[in-house]
């Protein structure tokens, strides 16, 4: 693309660098901005670095919070017997958008995958192994995505939790093989936790 | 969606703000800031402040600019004697990005839309007339989208440059390079018969 300004260019570029989003949409939102008053791009600019700035990873189950404590472990009301185990916090949105589940979180910050050389030991496992020590909690869920991954990661956690007196189990396998947990609809979701079924290590 | 941060929040609305971004587009471009150092943040939000702030339109053309006088306009081997009317900055770059022009532009801003509540009044046309009336244009070269609004703006604008010497021409419309006769629209490919060019063997 032929800029006639290095501005715009630099602009054009920042946006394309983003997942998803080639030249021509990234054109397509920079000409937004010039065609809003100066504030609005301050105010886009601003709300993403003061995100990034301030954004923490809650010191509990590794949600992103704005204080050190999220919001799901410093509620009271939550059921401290749970603890629903997933990949990442697109999961615990997608969950609690469902109003199914009032229990905590643990955000593996990934799961186990060769391919990407991503072990056991880049994931939130120790932290999680330490909670259950704590005692408090009586169930551990396994809310993965059913990929081959995503059951290697089940199986490598629930064999670490094999010393601890608790039921393990896995969402309900109405989420379709082979699809992401952050795109099944809402009742599938909340369905697939409340008939959660519990984990056979033989099985796998 | 249900988010556990008041700062993922912002910035997912932020995102979503933008023409043509989703919540989940939106949230996956917030995560995508959160998964890089805060330095990438702030260096995406200051190329688009530094450009909202910085950004100018060229006093001669209305091109976008990061100078009083856009680059196109600044440029001595530029042809004066063509001005190309286009409405968008948008066009100015697709012209550029085909090589086949050494002339100078004219940026609308818009096209006459009734509906849009877009009146000639609206757009750059005076400035324009102050141009061609300098002398120096020999042509001016409507390059519009073939569009209702688009034909009545093309009409508008040569009725008022009628008093001036100069050619005043379109672009060519007909059937595009490359494409299937059977894909065209009937309106395209009829008018693409009635207007019909003479075949010249040599040149093929």
């Amino acid at each position: 693309m032929n800029f006639s300004s290095k501005l715009i260019e630099e602009a054009v570029n920042s946006f394309a660098s983003l997942p998803g989003i080639g030249k021509k949409t990234a054109l397509r939102l920079v000409l937004h901005f010039i065609g809003q008053e100066p504030e609005v791009a301050e105010g886009f600019a601003s709300a993403v670095t003061n995100m990034r700035q301030n954004i923490k990873s809650c010191s509990i189950c590794h949600n992103l919070s704005d204080t050190p404590v999220c919001n799901v472990c410093a509620d009271t009301r939550r059921d401290r017997r749970f603890i629903c185990v997933v990949e990442s916090i697109r999961d615990v949105m997608a969950i609690e958008d469902t109003g199914q589940y009032r229990g905590l979180y643990h955000v593996l910050g990934g799961i186990i995958s060769p391919i990407e050389g991503i072990g056991p030991a880049d994931l939130n496992i120790d932290s999680l192994l330490k909670r259950v020590g704590e005692g408090e909690a009586k169930e551990v869920i396994m809310a993965i995505s059913p990929t081959i991954e995503g059951d290697t990661t089940i199986f490598y956690i629930s064999k670490k939790l094999k010393g601890f007196d608790l039921k393990i189990s896995t969402i309900a396998r109405g989420v379709s093989f082979g699809g992401e947990l952050e795109y099944a609809d809402e009742l599938t979701l909340g369905r697939s936790i409340v008939a959660r079924i519990p984990y056979n290590l033989q099985k796998g």
